[in-house]
């Protein structure tokens, strides 16, 4: 969507392009200043409602999480379709189709939707990543019902005609113009991407090639539209100051009587094992180079399954996951200093393969190789030393903490419910997924610090600085994360 | 098609994986000894007779070509379909519809059609590239009206039961083993296509990622074949000892029946611009190692504009068109000797976008980063001093002969026809592509080899073997080029 409103949900993932799942924020958290060691909490507090979850007839899911602290309500409706289920020559569609659910119904007329929002005092956007598709109001609790019927008649009866579907596209275009094509950064990680994921379609970017945004036609958005938003491939989110039943009720009766149709077939696209290293450059204008290493690792397929996947988001966190941490302090700070700055992040979970990523920007007088270097010295230092508990517990403490203030936000909330849906997690999801990482152990870091960084699975993508033209389009765009697209 | 029969059409193409068009073959011949150096010809010997061409009333094209020399023709049905219109998750379905093709009609029970063509005196095959799907049968020329009578009853009514499918489909997974998996310059090859083609369908291997084959059902083939074997989209090539109105007549009588339907859009799917070198390693139990550049260059659009396709071609031909060319010469023989075997080879033309490669295997001693710094030195060294005009008269001498050893098989030149029906060239086109080539000048030679040899649209992907497994399986498989699948 093209609405100005807060990113909210991206804080912290700009450096990176790939990550997606429940725990992507948690790897790249940022604290303000560093914290005290404490002692590593064994849990987490519990939350005092639970959140409950039904199934309508038509094979629609409800999730309600009651938060009586303010008047307010969140509606997210969650689509599980995103970019991965795009087939190419339409890459983009879920994003363009995303934009038009804005442009009419059966009964409302273009932007009479966002108008109705408004005068409901509420406020409103959509996202859509690679995984899924979402949409939001918060509006005050006692106009709930209204939003449910606003956004259950888009969802069963979004249409528009053609003269709209062709604005909107440009608009659709220049957002990519305005956070791809003139972002050296996000063009490299889209290049990173494709040649990561060779035959998975996370290969493509979810704003879509411009070549098909070009060729897109209003036809493709509505076929993409009747295949996917189907009641059984779909779930509504409720957080806030509501009654579980009487949410259900409005469920029944305003996303209840939608006819249910079958989720189509989704094919694997399994990607295929990477077998040696693969180096992409890519020349744009730009102020800064910047090296993207990119490592295939294992991500949690089952929630209780044995897996290094938890290992792996404390190592991102050990390294990357507050201020002072290790990339931090060793690249950017002190006489060894190489980097303007650093990150790292991990994907954990998605619809498809994840990657462990590690991203520099050479400080003045160093290169990308140099940083390059140093990012893998650390991550190979782990492997050799092992990490401290006292690190352990910082980066346990920090999640904690996250998750803690998750709960003062009635979105929050309801985007990890809807996030944990699309996944086919369970809505204890969150409490076991930090039990499991509070229970790593400093010697399972050191172990998949040794297992999993080797040349073998790593696509490193380097962006090489052209002159920058001073008469070019640049500088009106943002920095923006390749995974999540409004 | 699994049919054991000659692969005459792959000759000289095995070391190569991404050519494709008129001329691919053209650019890799190789003579059985070097040539004197003749004073270059001026133009080819002219046709005795020329083919002729007609459009059905359902859209679909005939072309005759009358070869009295012997009692023999050729049907060739072209469908203007290969791995390039699919769309991924289905990838390799041009490649199986083309086996199920064999498979039965409303009529004809599975296996029938070959038996029938057998019946006839006939030999037959297929083959699906990129860019096409062809069908053939060579049959004593008296009985051209009931291979006519079969071919288009299967292009019309193509069906069987879906065990027939399951059944077949493991056909064309070992195919993909034998053919791909177990052999790594075939392996490597997919993943330089994969990395250089990021928005092109040129992306993905003709005979699909094996997630794609394991997933694929009996409706993924029906769908295609329902899509795409339509009249427009598909020409009869008949050469041989006919009389083109009683092949008219008979294209009529059994093609023209078929009812018109529309040929679906097909989306550019334009490959964005390369900026910058891409490098990928794979690994994998080798005798050797083995290297290949492919550079993004321009290629022919249209058979009259002005390109630098016709000097392209010809700098292939000089470096790797006779045997004692450039590459061969330098790096294979004498006390510079680096590789074992070289290669050059240019895709000139094709419905998406075409590359030009130079490959190489080391010597014992000699490593790949030798033998891509020998292969490019050729390239640098004729960009600096040009070419002579006698090696240019040598390779030019090969064209003609080359083109006019093609009007010696009626196999042939029902090929070419076909080819470049399917490039939407006229009739004469290898005659006027000839006549290009010929114009070529040494400067222009020079030029091209200075222009488009740099490291921005180049990808270098190496194959670092691993030691051999004696009991893995191996060896059963044979080398193919990736462009044609049977």
């Amino acid at each position: 969507m093209k609405h100005p409103s807060p990113r909210r949900f991206s804080a912290g993932v700009a450096l990176l392009t790939a990550l997606a799942g429940p725990l992507a924020s948690v790897a790249l958290a940022q604290a303000p200043s560093p914290l005290p060691t404490p002692a590593a909490p064994s849990s987490l507090p519990t939350a005092s409602v639970k959140p409950v979850q039904y199934t309508l007839a038509n094979g629609m899911t409800l999730i309600v999480q009651p938060d009586r602290r303010a008047p307010t309500a969140v509606q997210m409706l969650w689509v599980r379709v995103g970019s991965v289920d795009e087939v190419d020559g339409t890459s983009g569609v879920a994003h363009v189709l995303e934009h038009m659910m804005f442009k009419g119904t059966a009964t409302l007329k273009p932007g009479e939707f966002s108008r109705r929002v408004a005068a409901l005092g509420g406020r409103e956007n959509a996202f859509t990543t690679r995984d899924y598709t979402g949409y939001y109001q918060q509006i005050p609790a006692e106009r709930l019902e209204e939003a449910m019927k606003l956004e259950s008649d888009r969802f069963a009866h979004n249409q528009w005609p053609d003269d709209e579907f062709k604005r909107e596209l440009e608009v659709v275009k220049e957002e990519r113009r305005m956070r791809t094509e003139d972002q050296p950064r996000a063009l490299l990680g889209e290049q990173q991407n494709a040649a990561v994921f060779m035959a998975s379609p996370y290969h493509r970017p979810v704003v879509g090639w411009m070549s098909d945004l070009d060729a897109m036609t209003p036809q493709d958005a509505r076929a993409f539209f009747q295949r996917w938003y189907v009641p059984a491939n779909a779930a509504v989110v409720v957080a806030g100051d509501v009654d579980p039943e009487r949410v259900r009720a409005l469920a029944e009766k305003y996303y209840g009587g939608i006819p249910a149709r079958a989720v189509p077939e989704r094919k694997p696209r399994t990607e295929p094992t990477q077998r040696g290293i693969r180096r992409i450059e890519f020349k744009a204008p730009a102020e800064q180079a910047y090296v993207s290493l990119a490592f295939r690792v294992p991500q949690m397929e089952q929630l209780d399954s044995p897996t290094d996947a938890w290992a792996l988001v404390v190592l991102s966190a050990v390294l990357d996951g507050y201020t002072g941490s290790r990339l931090d302090r060793t690249l950017t700070q002190g006489p060894g200093r190489v980097a303007d700055s650093v990150g790292a992040g991990y994907g954990f979970a998605g619809r498809g393969p994840q990657l462990f990523q590690l991203v520099g920007v050479p400080a003045a007088g160093q290169t990308t190789e140099t940083v390059e270097a140093a990012l893998r010295a650390q991550v190979a230092r782990i492997a050799r030393e092992g990490v401290g508990a006292a690190e352990l517990a910082r980066v346990k403490t920090q999640w904690v903490a996250s998750e803690t203030y998750k709960r003062d936000s009635v979105m929050a909330q309801a985007r990890e419910l809807g996030s944990n849906w699309v996944q086919g997690l369970p809505l204890d999801a969150s409490e076991r997924i930090v039990q499991h990482l509070l229970a790593v152990t400093p010697e399972q870091v050191q172990a998949v610090a040794g297992r999993y960084f080797g040349d073998d699975q790593l696509t490193v993508a380097t962006l090489r600085p052209l002159p920058i033209d001073p008469k070019a389009r640049r500088g009106r765009g943002f920095a923006a994360p390749q995974g999540e697209m409004r």
